[in-house]
């Protein structure tokens, strides 16, 4: 199908699934190396995860975090993009099979299909508690955010009304954490004056978390910096309870029913079914056990990174789900896969930890960076000027700048618009 | 249901239906009247309907042209914003009727519900050829116009790779003209460098219109100008040919069959359904058809504006439906208001033309004041200046302003964005 006039007819062919931050690395790490690339998405967007959180709480806009990835590559003839969902996997043949029964050959293939978010078997709470992963999860959620406000003001019930104003976030990680603080910033700064039958202070923001703390992966003192700085935006903190219930009406934990007309899942993902398509061994969450090299057992031409793989970091535990995590397996792979045509044996891949942040507020948030740790003012400005810096292009970080100045000086977020449905439909 | 304790008791209840220009100006305009409002809306936003087809066509993100109606009148407390869905009008009791069953006491009501796109009795052509009046309609559209471009990437059958390259725009007034420009635009600067398998400048742009010229409403060398502007960056233009079928895969006109996978309808539009609420005299288009002083005839309390009304302007012909017209008609039912409660009589509403202008591409425009005409560069930069002008708020001028740079300067579109269904759900 596709048409090979740009390319030597002996370039080695690579495949790679997955225009995320590993899918993307790779491809541009593969720049100048004699192969021809094609890059499938079932999404036409590379998608900025770090900060779809403030698509969901209107802060930003869908296309300051997102870029076209054809346009991303625009300038890499031997690049070919395609907007198209692959179903499978025939490795004998080698050749990755696409829904509209098309198949692409390959002599090179990269997994880098991401994860979704997972229900730890109970997937029927999904309707009642959408998570947080694509364009679509973000304004789902922000129309689930906005119309409760909508609703409450309408409601003369006092039972419900409170139900409406009560928010409820499931798992206390850095999204949940974001989420939470910034749900309680949109009603304790944004929303007040907007309304005249309902007081936005009242409303609650419960965030609960089945482990000890919030903010697992930081360093204690964090973790415990985190939740006074949440409880001081008015965020309640509910800790080691699962939650064991989730329906249109409320949430259950602990035997304690909490009435609620939003639930947002923060807790847990499954990875894509890169290892079902293979038959390849994988842990719980479904993500496929790599070897060092990162190819996938009994497969040495296909290369899995990201999020839906599991591998074990130098200090033993699991390399996390996060954005520098599969930029650096991305990079490795490119290497490795230059290294072969070379005629060499790469090194297994190494994870380098740079380190964790999280924004907690306004002018709060904490950074993990191992030794140096730093939280508070200081700490969000690190923040904001780092998620700057990654954003990619001069005009998405111009719009960005703008957007957050807008939040930060005058608690106003533009992008508070209910989409997808009239009032009618939306209720 | 309303509580009513920033209102005195006695005030003047004023409700106002439609949050579009003229909805929202006669709610600016009655600050300091002693009258209590509620403006009712079934979508949350206002939006700025006349750069809506930049947001189908990428250049523009949603939240650019759209403002919570809420935020607007924040420091208003004497006017409630109801996000809720109209469904009638008791006329007799002076009550609107809302889609929950409850309903709004009014001392004078304004009908401001605009118009949707229509199709002169041939409703089975929406889902083929759908309009642009929300942004809901923009989002899909700019999903079926990209969607088309990737399908045509991977389509190997030429027949149905020319009929995907193949956009057809039904009606050549200001909102025909400006998409058929934009989308040669996109075909011509934007694309190309982006995909690999399908040259996107021979896509064809084909701007259907039932009468003798495009841009009917502007002085006869402006509509000759407009057509060879368009002609110039490739639209192809037919003329004096009503549409007489839309389906999935082609349109009819005068006998002539033209494949396409993307049609879009600027043709004609029908007013919302406010005259069958009053049971009220209507034209074809079922525009309510008010008196001088803007009330429907019988009902004295009741004022109808903007889209969903008729009237005739001084030259005679009817007063046309664009936001200046809407906004006036705001401004002189919300001084006919105060004048009526100080106990005087409102002069009849006088429309004043303030001239028409429409752009073609991106250094191309048309201006139609009257006596004074322009076109070309010069019409261009007026029409931006312009429309950041009115726009709401420093923070969307700067944004917009960005977004327009960025397509001036670099041929990029930001907002290219797939959204609402990954590639299976899409095709």
């Amino acid at each position: 199908m596709m048409t090979e006039q740009a390319r030597p007819a002996e370039a080695h062919r690579v495949v790679i699934v997955g225009a995320g931050f590993g899918g993307l690395e790779a491809t541009y790490r593969l720049a100048g190396a004699p192969v021809s690339i094609t890059l499938v998405d079932r999404r036409n967007h590379h998608l900025f995860q770090p900060l779809l959180y403030q698509v969901a709480t209107a802060s930003l806009a869908t296309s300051e975090i997102a870029w076209p990835v054809r346009y991303l590559l625009r300038g890499r003839p031997e690049v070919t993009t395609l907007y198209a969902t692959v179903t499978g996997i025939d490795a004998q043949a080698r050749r990755v099979l696409l829904d509209d029964g098309d198949a692409l050959p390959y002599d090179t293939l990269v997994l880098a299909t991401g994860a979704r978010h997972a229900y730890f078997g109970h997937d029927e709470w999904e309707p009642f508690a959408p998570g947080l992963k694509t364009l679509e999860d973000a304004t789902t959620l922000r129309r689930r955010i906005l119309v409760a406000f909508e609703r409450a003001e309408r409601e003369t019930d006092p039972q419900r009304r409170a139900a409406l104003l009560t928010f409820v976030i499931i798992g206390a990680g850095p999204t949940g954490v974001e989420l939470a603080g910034t749900i309680a910033e949109l009603a304790q700064d944004t929303l007040p004056p907007d309304f005249r039958n309902i007081d936005t202070h009242k409303a609650r923001v419960v965030l609960i978390e089945a482990g000890p703390r919030v903010l697992a992966g930081f360093a204690d003192d964090l973790s415990a910096y985190a939740q006074r700085a949440l409880e001081s935006i008015g965020v309640e903190i509910v800790l080691n309870q699962p939650v064991t219930e989730c329906t249109a009406d409320c949430v259950v934990y602990g035997g304690h029913r909490l009435e609620t007309k939003t639930i947002i899942w923060a807790a847990g993902v499954r990875a894509s079914p890169a290892a079902e398509w293979l038959g390849a061994p994988a842990d719980r969450a479904g993500r496929l056990e790599v070897l060092p090299d990162l190819t996938v057992p009994g497969h040495p031409d296909i290369y899995a990174i990201g999020d839906t793989v599991v591998i074990a970091g130098p200090d033993g535990k699991p390399v996390p789900g996060i954005a520098p995590a599969a930029k650096q397996q991305g990079r490795y792979v490119a290497e490795a896969i230059k290294a072969r045509l070379r005629g060499g044996t790469p090194a297994p891949f190494r994870y380098k930890h740079a380190g964790s942040l999280a924004q907690i507020g306004k002018r709060k948030a904490v950074i993990d960076f191992g030794r140096f740790k730093l939280r508070g003012a200081l700490a969000w400005w690190i923040w904001g000027i780092a998620h700057i810096y990654f954003l990619i292009g001069l005009r998405h970080r111009l719009s960005v700048a703008i957007s957050w100045l807008w939040v930060y000086a005058r608690d106003q977020r533009a992008a508070r618009l209910i989409t997808q449905g009239s009032s009618k439909v939306a209720r």
